[in-house]
């Protein structure tokens, strides 16, 4: 009899991994269910923003593969709508509902079985229950909801987005497109907190201009409401008329499942796994995607960070391993890309904060420069901060905004962070160098020079 | 009394060092004069086709710094229009002549010696002296020549570029802007051969498709003129008239006066110098740019590479020493990026006929994907090349040919090979992820992935 594989969840984690496993291992050999509690699978939620702002026409397109597409290619047997209400580890079956059958019960055996559920928007405690025209980003479920709420008549004219940081305001600029007056809480000094304030100021002065009512230091306090729609979000510094709010706080992995079910939990709340993606002690059980923590390469800490990228490795990875080959997913430093309010942010390794708090020495260094050769048509100002331990000069992060072709050199940041270069040894590489590419010192290696004059070490 | 510093070359890599240690030593202890054949200093070589082509509305814009400028704000006695005739290194001092004054004498003793003049174009024995309209472009008095020579009355309507590399593309593509007809001569198989075969067609169809006449397999063997100007290009199939004739053959180390003054020429042809740019044996002789040879980290082997971003960090290593600090250039990995005809071409590493060449036992694998998500506005099409060593399954080179956000995609490739990752490694990369900016899987990423496979090592 074959092997039976039951995936959890059927989004990019769950369905790279069931697809690996079965590209590997033919249907004679292994079975292969995926329950979806919604209806789609293998979908861009990081598309939401660029749909609800009209740069992407149709929610479909954010759908990389459909659920027929498993079904007939991959012999992967989906059920959307199905939500998995428990995992019986000692009977080895995970129990199901059927969302559109009444409920009806499903019960499904599993030698395998992959935890896949991704992450949760945090709901804070005033987010009361039954009042619509809040939302959440976190699926394309949640998508269609906000989208549909925009197009409702009459209009929604005023948005509040409750949090700054990536999804709040890629949803700030959505909504700045769509023509509505848009107000961003951030509770902290300022949005953008996900790169340092020096940096997070260049990106809150541009969404200011832009039209972004941008509000730090400001806490949500409750909601009012007219027939069961939001009418008003009350704050601690008065309140803002709003007929649409989108929750930008955060997310939480999706574990409520894991824990009844005994899978062990990290320090950041999500599913601990090994190198291989195995529940650690759990044997035939493994986790990715948004519901688990990794490794960070520089800390060597624990940490729950949420990303596509991040889980379709993890879910290759699994399945390779499932398919009985060997595969491991390394870790990960924290890189990170945005583009907002004609900007691009990016950031890789460690934020000054964050290197206090795991306690280096560091020194930093902040240079000006341009995508192309200053004299090249379309040169662009941009600014990259470095971070490089003192003592060892080891990069230990990187961040940039800038207008064009600046997020994605972080990628080169990234590479020389992995490989524990030192900014010395930076200045050194070869990058590529042409006149509409780079200035003949590229900005990344500007940054490299400057940070070693902060060192002091030659 | 202070020391004496004299730079032969006043272009990135002479007027780097010169003002690197400058910026460490005070006139009182360094006193340095810098000899320029031409009219200027430190300018982009590398921007002459975007002028010529009309990208760029001055050859101004071009240069970096201005012979007053490291006059008046780095007390370094530029001299331009004075050509080095004679190294004399028994007595330490230089001979030069100054070309505005009947090539009137001037010997400038010295304590240490900045060799850089840089490289020249490959005349071929066809190209008869003093016949006009024919045209090298390795300095900006060659460009400015060219530009004038464009704009003359009648100008111009049939350029025949001869060469198909980086700067016979670039210059092929600048007269097609210009409005000119173009016809690009190579000798070889096809124009491009700074990637593979494969790749270089892709490059080739679309020049052709915008107009370009490239005629491959195809020798030059004459030029016929008429009263002094050229007016045809005599080849081993035929004749095909022009009024205006760029040589875009390549260029060689300017190595004239070193080999006089007993200074060691490389394999390349380029001066040989050690870690610190010091030329081999010659105490307080230092040699930077585009006429020295460097050493390759992938093969170990002495290379000529002349770019001006190697130009500008040796120049820069050359001056830290020459100011008392400690600097070392660590080589070269072959990176090199262009724009041609709308087509963004890169590459790293090892072509497959230098890895062969090498004695590397190597695998490759070619992929198609996009710069951005593939529902996300403006996604183009790439191609990305990579080789591997087999048993090693270290990454030894990267070729990339798309259509925007491409080029600068081979850094992080650069990086990766210059930390001798393994292609199964990077598969995990922690690289920036959002929508605008790339797919889930990144380019690099699929492309190391596939190469994986071609190993066959999972």
């Amino acid at each position: 009899m074959a092997e039976r594989l039951v995936v959890i969840g059927g989004d990019a984690a769950g369905m790279s991994a069931a697809s690996q496993a079965r590209k590997r291992r033919p249907v004679g050999d292994l079975s292969v269910v995926a329950f979806e509690k919604g209806r789609y699978t293998s979908y861009s939620a990081c598309g939401i923003p660029y749909w609800v702002g009209g740069l992407v026409d149709d929610s479909s397109e954010l759908i990389a593969r459909k659920p027929e597409v498993f079904r007939d290619d991959f012999d992967i047997d989906v059920r959307t709508r199905h939500e998995v209400v428990d995992i019986d580890l000692d009977r080895r079956e995970v129990v199901a509902v059927a969302l559109d059958e009444g409920r009806r019960e499903v019960r499904e055996p599993f030698d395998q079985l992959v935890y896949a559920t991704g992450a949760l928007p945090i709901h804070p405690p005033w987010a009361v229950e039954g009042v619509r025209g809040v939302f959440g980003v976190q699926t394309l479920d949640d998508g269609d909801a906000l989208h549909a709420w925009l197009h409702r008549d009459p209009k929604p004219k005023h948005a509040v987005v409750v949090g700054g940081g990536y999804i709040g305001v890629e949803m700030a600029e959505a909504m700045i497109n769509r023509g509505l007056s848009v107000t961003l809480i951030e509770r902290g000094a300022q949005p953008m907190s996900t790169v340092d304030p020096d940096m997070g100021k260049l990106v809150a002065d541009t969404m200011r201009t832009l039209g972004v009512d941008v509000r730090s230091g400001l806490a949500v306090t409750g909601l009012d409401h007219r027939d069961d729609v939001v009418s008003a979000v009350h704050t601690d510094q008065g309140s803002i008329p709003a007929d649409v709010v989108v929750l930008g706080l955060g997310i939480r992995p999706n574990t409520a499942l894991a824990s009844t079910a005994g899978l062990p939990l990290g320090p950041t709340g999500g599913v601990r796994v090994d190198l291989r993606m195995r529940v650690i002690g759990k044997e035939g059980v493994w986790a990715v995607g948004d519901c688990v923590e990794s490794v960070h390469r520089v800390t060597g800490q624990p940490v729950h960070i949420p990303l596509g990228t991040h889980a379709n490795k993890q879910g290759r990875v699994a399945g390779i391993n499932i398919g009985g080959g060997y595969a491991t997913f390394p870790g990960v430093i924290g890189t990170a890309v945005t583009r907002v309010c004609g900007l691009e942010v990016a950031r890789t390794g460690l934020l000054s904060r964050e290197a206090d708090a795991a306690g280096y020495s560091f020194v930093t260094a902040t240079v000006e420069s341009t995508n192309r050769a200053g004299y090249f048509p379309g040169a662009d100002p941009m600014t990259i901060k470095l971070l490089a331990e003192r003592g060892t000069g080891r990069l230990l992060g990187a961040q940039i905004v800038g207008r064009s072709e600046a997020a994605k050199r972080i990628d080169p940041l990234a590479v020389a962070l992995w490989n524990n270069m030192t900014v010395e040894e930076m200045v050194g590489l070869d990058l590529g160098y042409a006149p509409p590419y780079a200035p003949v010192w590229d900005p990344v290696l500007i940054a490299a020079r400057k940070t070693v004059d902060a060192l002091g070490v030659l």
